[in-house]
């Protein structure tokens, strides 16, 4: 039985074994209570051991870090903690951990941590930073099978580049500096192990909507790659994405399913991480006290999240978000770093203005200018209300995250679709496959792509995308 | 509403819009009949189209192969299929599709429609596959999740060889061709975008032992990867696969976690993919008319399904297994093709001999020789019992499939795994991380890979592992 269930019995005296790795021992005089963690909460199980009942050989063997097993009683707790606790009759040791053991009982910096990720998951951060993880997958799975959608596994490696613009890893099984030459010296992919050139995958969607044009409602959920040398907080080379996609969808269903979805995972984390997210609650306000009063939250982390989840988020178009920039204070005494006008894309301080400081609130904003999306995005008819073309677009936009989702309808017309890949100089003979969809049976359809470890960050409360996968993949570290 | 739903609906009469892929059209001289699936399920719902509802410009542009939306009057059905149909008030065509539309209603090749996996998503067998293959999908992430599982994400982009010998896809940045070199001609993959080689990840189980070493139960469901040239049914360069590992379980533990959430997804195909398993008994039914008497399966495919479900595997160790191999007809006889003898690999109709013809049911195979196993695996006591060294290994046979669980209780004594990573070669500064889980609180832990794929075929029934994937990677083929 782990230690999650064992918490919950009532002390009726009776025998249990419970198993963990110690986080503290405490001696005294003729008493020593031990703090016993097994990862299954964040909550610890004392193990009392009475004078003389252990050896003093294996006590003595006990300390921060070791795996044990303590068989005893389980007691009413005459301590303030928990419910109850365990009266010890025998231990047994499974391993020892000396004083070198990184994760002594003390403040650890997170930079620390990271270059002990593979111990990291015992602190009481970490613990319930990936049990949180866990429940968010798991919430993501719930969602869409509940609401009729089928998990499509995409394929990571790829001879497409769905962006057509992506800085994509290379896969080959060529040995290094041993690739077979073309006579003109440049290097014969046709004897490389597909045939061809090949590389990571940036985006499921092109093939999800092969998916979606017969089953209707699909999802993906898997790692996504991108070769960019962004040394960030929010950027990893290797990240895991959810692309939903759903055929006779428009871009006003592609908005609500988003807002629909995002909320329904961050209502089941509420639900379900109850301990872990007051953990790191606390872990923030603590965090915030070295900071002056006007830089701290206004919200705690489960505000933040009730916020969310009770609020309808704000929509409006791109063109409408550009007036209330160009209106706004920091664009009037020019505080933005870069200017604003109709046709730039975003910055990170325009859409956290528009965010955290103008509607204090998620935004979906819609029919970006055509020039900055996606070839495959969903043409507006022209009108005049915009000064250039749009498309159907939406990002969803979170404080403190900035884009978390970013979707569109999809182009379903075969001629546009062709103008506007012959436009963006893609060949179309690499999306053949994507081309025949448009050609038989095309389908009004929409989707989009939220990155897994940005939602991770924002249910957390983390400000560092590093700390929320188990094993971060960024410029020159591939360590573990 | 989807079309699954609709066909419960009860036919009062009400207003119903229908949207899906047109599958036939069939004329009368003052009638048509339009069979529509939209991917929900298996089953068509029937649009009917009486004589001038719909002008005759719109009918004929409706074809195998179209999209579209039907809005009619929901009315019991005349015919003898399904409960429910349309009666046709207006029809919308999202999509045409013409005669070069390769799904048209006829008999395809497997192979004819591996060429066209883009579009194959809209027949019968297809559709029924990959909703079994999301059923099953979300089966495992609901057992681990029940069973107090955190579904832990490993990383692709490795620097580790998990096996100590797998062929590995390489990862890079560097432009091919033009990878800068130390003076000694080597490639400097300091400057690549890890600052070190990189290769796609065999398999997440070392670091999935690091997260249970303090969560105590994980599991991983990513993409694997091997460089092998393997062109058989059986084989895949990019697979998924999942890998429970648990703290404090010991072999016997593994196995019975692998027997109950192999039956538990397989209930959970029969309880929620009824039609689709059904329809892929009667093709296999069909297909295997053709074959004589003696070739056809005993059992159908439901009947094979709940057999597994409800009989426990044999287990049995490997010293067990050549004993009954050693005195079996087909080694008496000399019809092996490779001899058998205490030592050997265990070949695919050995393993088939004794799953298909001894027990005929799932077999689970124990203490391996320790020189045919990974290095990681617990080694046994030494005895008298086997001619040699052995190490805690299972492997989960399947009829029709063979190996479809490889696992074992893991090494986790320090100096035991110490010199068994030296024997076999590899270098103990790359898994520094690894060792230092045995270092500071080990713990004995057990856990087990199971490729999803021959799951799927499995419960399918299909016969080529390219089938159960969407778009398949395998020597000179990445399209898609």
């Amino acid at each position: 039985m782990q230690i999650k269930d064992i918490l919950q019995l009532s002390p009726e005296s009776q025998s249990v074994i419970v198993k963990g790795w110690v986080r503290t021992k405490r001696g005294q005089a003729n008493i020593v209570f031990i703090n016993l963690n097994d990862g299954s909460t964040i909550k610890n199980i004392q193990a009392v051991v009475e004078d003389g009942k252990i050896d003093e050989e294996t006590l003595k063997k006990i300390s921060t870090g070791a795996c044990i097993a303590v068989s005893g009683t389980l007691v009413a707790s005459a301590g303030s903690g928990q419910a109850v606790e365990v009266l010890a009759q025998s231990i047994e040791i499974y391993g020892t951990a000396d004083e070198t053991f990184p994760m002594q009982p003390k403040k650890h910096s997170l930079e620390f941590l990271r270059e002990k990720a593979h111990l990291r998951f015992r602190t009481n951060t970490f613990g319930a930073i990936f049990r949180i993880r866990h429940a968010l997958a798991f919430a993501v799975h719930k969602y869409y099978n509940d609401n009729g959608f089928f998990y499509l596994h995409t394929p990571i490696i790829t001879a497409s580049d769905a962006e057509g613009a992506g800085e994509m890893f290379r896969v080959s099984s060529f040995e290094p500096n041993a690739a077979p030459k073309n006579e003109d010296g440049s290097v014969d992919f046709s004897q490389d192990f597909f045939g061809r050139e090949t590389s990571l995958t940036v985006s499921g969607q092109l093939e999800g909507e092969l998916g979606a044009m017969a089953l209707s409602k699909i999802y993906t959920f898997g790692p996504t790659f991108r070769a960019e040398n962004s040394n960030t907080t929010r950027h990893l080379a290797e990240f895991w994405m959810i692309e939903p996609e759903v055929a006779f969808y428009d871009l006003e269903d592609n908005m609500n399913l988003a807002e629909s979805f995002v909320k329904y995972v961050i209502q089941y984390a509420l639900d379900n991480c109850k301990d872990d997210l007051e953990f790191l609650q606390n872990r923030l306000l603590e965090e915030e006290k070295s900071k002056p009063q006007n830089e701290r939250s206004e919200l705690t982390l489960l505000e933040k999240l009730k916020f969310v989840v009770e609020n309808d988020f704000e929509r409006l178009t791109y063109t409408e978000a550009i007036d209330i920039l160009l209106k706004s204070k920091p664009a009037q005494k020019k505080q933005f770093q870069y200017e604003v006008g109709w046709g730039i894309d975003l910055q990170s301080e325009h859409e956290r203005y528009l965010v955290e400081k103008h509607f204090k609130k998620p935004v979906i904003l819609t029919n970006y200018p055509k020039d900055i999306k996606a070839f495959y995005m969903k043409q507006d008819e022209v009108s005049d209300a915009t000064p250039g073309a749009t498309v159907r677009a939406m990002d969803v936009l979170f404080p403190g995250i900035g884009e978390i989702i970013g979707g569109s309808q999809r182009e379903d017309n075969y001629e546009k679709l062709m103008t506007r890949i012959n436009e963006v100089g893609i060949d179309p003979e690499n999306l053949w496959w994507y081309l025949d969809t448009r050609k038989f049976g095309s389908a009004p359809h929409s989707g989009f792509g939220l990155g897994f470890e940005r939602l991770v960050l924002f249910v957390t409360g983390m400000g560092n995308i590093r700390d929320v996968i188990p094993f971060p993949r960024t410029p020159k570290n591939a360590e573990f």
